[in-house]
């Protein structure tokens, strides 16, 4: 789907807030309707005109990019006088700006600025675009899980004791950059053993162990989108206190990938994996959300989550990702991307491998 | 300086905006008050006690990293109501909000939750601290300019015609963080010659050739600090138009890093470079600003540009980079970090050559 074809699914918020224009300053939802890919810019939509706004270091990729825009540049005046002017041109009374995504700052400056218009912070519209992927998006998709599966398997060929997780998360990005991969999607995380029980463990100097757990949380982007999946290696010998959890979150997880298709609450798909976790008797030991969608962002609609409102439908990406966390000892996390279908939904990431094994050489 | 003499250095702040708390969620914020080096936490500090508010994710980091903070845990209440909660049990009728840094949406939850208090926006009441940086801070960014230097020395010695930019960062990547940075300070720029005439490039699938520029943008991160830094390399011929760019924007950088000095207006450092440039007949190419505060962000307090209200103090840290970009053709631009002393300023990045010359093997 093209940039105009995106604008045109935006057309009906206008309506439905009564709406002049629109001003997005959010870097995702900007790229998404412009197919602009760079940062610090602007996009301002009328019914029947788009502006551009950027600066002096962005203009000549924005001239390469974009279409169907009347790009504007920043010289001395700030944004907010530029919108201002821009809304009187057209005679804008009322304005919407992203509610979540706008500082307070900015938002009192537009407001000030432009006093002949009322501003209407609206909520997530276009995220709620975003939340079902075409059929372009999902292709960049799979090509970024190709990329990042090229760099578990090397990975799982290089990983053994005596690196430390700085040094495993070098070559991990080096290899998924080589093979395609524009950068990380976030700090890819590489919790040897004891850091594991920490859910969002930052990478540092431990150095793995003989008969260690290794938690790899990692992501690629490939056109702009990302890619997100957890893996856990076992040096040595498996004790069987780690053996019991991860078949424990590697059963809950199947039950979650099992249970998301079209139609099914996305809090369905948290319940099946905490369910089951709860039974085992470690439900305390699982304290967040079991996923969440991705695309542009790593993380954006629907939230899997215990009281998440969302419905699945076909075209969403999700994680499924439940984890078992003890507290100074270790954590497994076992995470999937799934593409809901027609008829269920499709594991993106299921030929990189999750059976438990060693990979003692 | 360790997190209580910070917060004694924030106090003043409570006075002067007649506050009784102030509440902080902006990553860095965060991290310069309470010490913390994890994400997506926030605090609250009043005038005689201070609280870290996080969800299960990060409550373990947390745990070990604070002092001096009552930890409180996100269980299935919004952080906003966790705020009001707190501001009810203190009696809070001030509480200062981020201008800058809340969203607008978080602004108003908050304002809707906290009935009782005023919400008081005051803009840049960290950062203020933040822009001189304290011995240990300074000491985080030397190490991280060394580890930047060998990065750069090891991509000197490896750079070649037919490698494609995406490969040289992933190379460069790699040798940083095996050097011991954390990760990019900023998606790192690798633009061989046409796309160097846009000052932020994004790193792609172009082959560098004979006789091609390649402009390099990067940064290291360590222990939480960043750096910054520009160098263009040549291969083969230097044609005589490049030449005399890159000799006219090293002369305006080389101006511009003699001016700065404690007492001396940010503008002026600006205005160094520029009307060197002007003069020189490239004004128009030079459409960016000179520099930028670098520490816990990338860019940060104070500004180096034409309009910039601040003078330059000592513990400073900012980068003096001019650039003349021809559209279409190609773009120099040359930085260096320096440190504002007593005397004058410290170029910490002097040891990474920038003399002209080719790469040619």
């Amino acid at each position: 789907m093209n940039s105009a074809s995106r604008l045109k699914n935006f057309g009906p918020v206008f309506d439905k807030k009564n709406l002049d224009a629109f001003f997005i300053g959010c870097e995702p939802n900007v790229s998404y309707l412009s197919g602009y890919t760079g940062t610090e810019s602007f996009v301002l939509i009328l019914r029947d005109k788009r502006y551009f706004l950027t600066d002096f270091r962005y203009v000549e990729q924005a001239q390469r990019e974009l279409k169907g825009f009347t790009i504007l540049l920043r010289d001395k005046k700030p944004y907010s006088v530029m919108v201002k002017e821009l809304c009187e041109k057209h005679g804008v009374r009322r304005l919407g700006v992203e509610a979540g995504r706008i500082s307070f700052a900015l938002y009192r400056a537009l407001s000030r600025a432009c006093s002949g218009a009322v501003l209407v912070p609206v909520s997530d519209a276009v995220e709620a675009l975003r939340i079902r992927k075409d059929r372009g998006e999902i292709a960049k998709i799979k090509q970024c899980v190709e990329i990042m599966r090229l760099g578990v398997e090397s990975l799982t060929a290089s990983l053994a004791p005596g690196m430390k997780e700085r040094e495993i998360l070098a070559k991990l990005e080096y290899d998924t950059k080589m093979f395609g991969s524009q950068k990380p999607s976030f700090d890819i995380i590489i919790a040897a053993d004891p850091n594991s029980s920490m859910p969002h463990a930052v990478t540092g100097e431990t150095v793995v162990k003989d008969n260690d757990l290794i938690l790899v949380d990692m992501g690629c982007v490939y056109q702009g989108y990302s890619t997100d999946l957890t893996r856990c290696f076992f040096t040595g010998k498996i004790p069987p206190l780690k053996r019991k959890i991860y078949d424990t979150v590697l059963q809950a997880q199947e039950l979650g990938l099992r249970k998301a298709g079209p139609g099914v609450k996305a809090s369905e798909v948290d319940l099946a994996c905490r369910n089951y976790i709860d039974k085992k008797g470690f439900g305390k030991f699982f304290g967040h959300s079991t996923g969440h969608g991705v695309g542009l962002e790593i993380h954006e609609a629907p939230s899997i989550s215990t009281r998440s409102p969302e419905i699945l439908e076909p075209g969403m990406v999700i994680t499924v990702e439940p984890g078992i966390y003890l507290p100074g000892q270790f954590g497994v996390r076992i995470e999937d991307m799934a593409l809901i279908t027609d008829r269920g939904a499709e594991v993106l990431t299921a030929r990189i491998p999750k059976k438990l094994q060693s990979i003692n050489r």
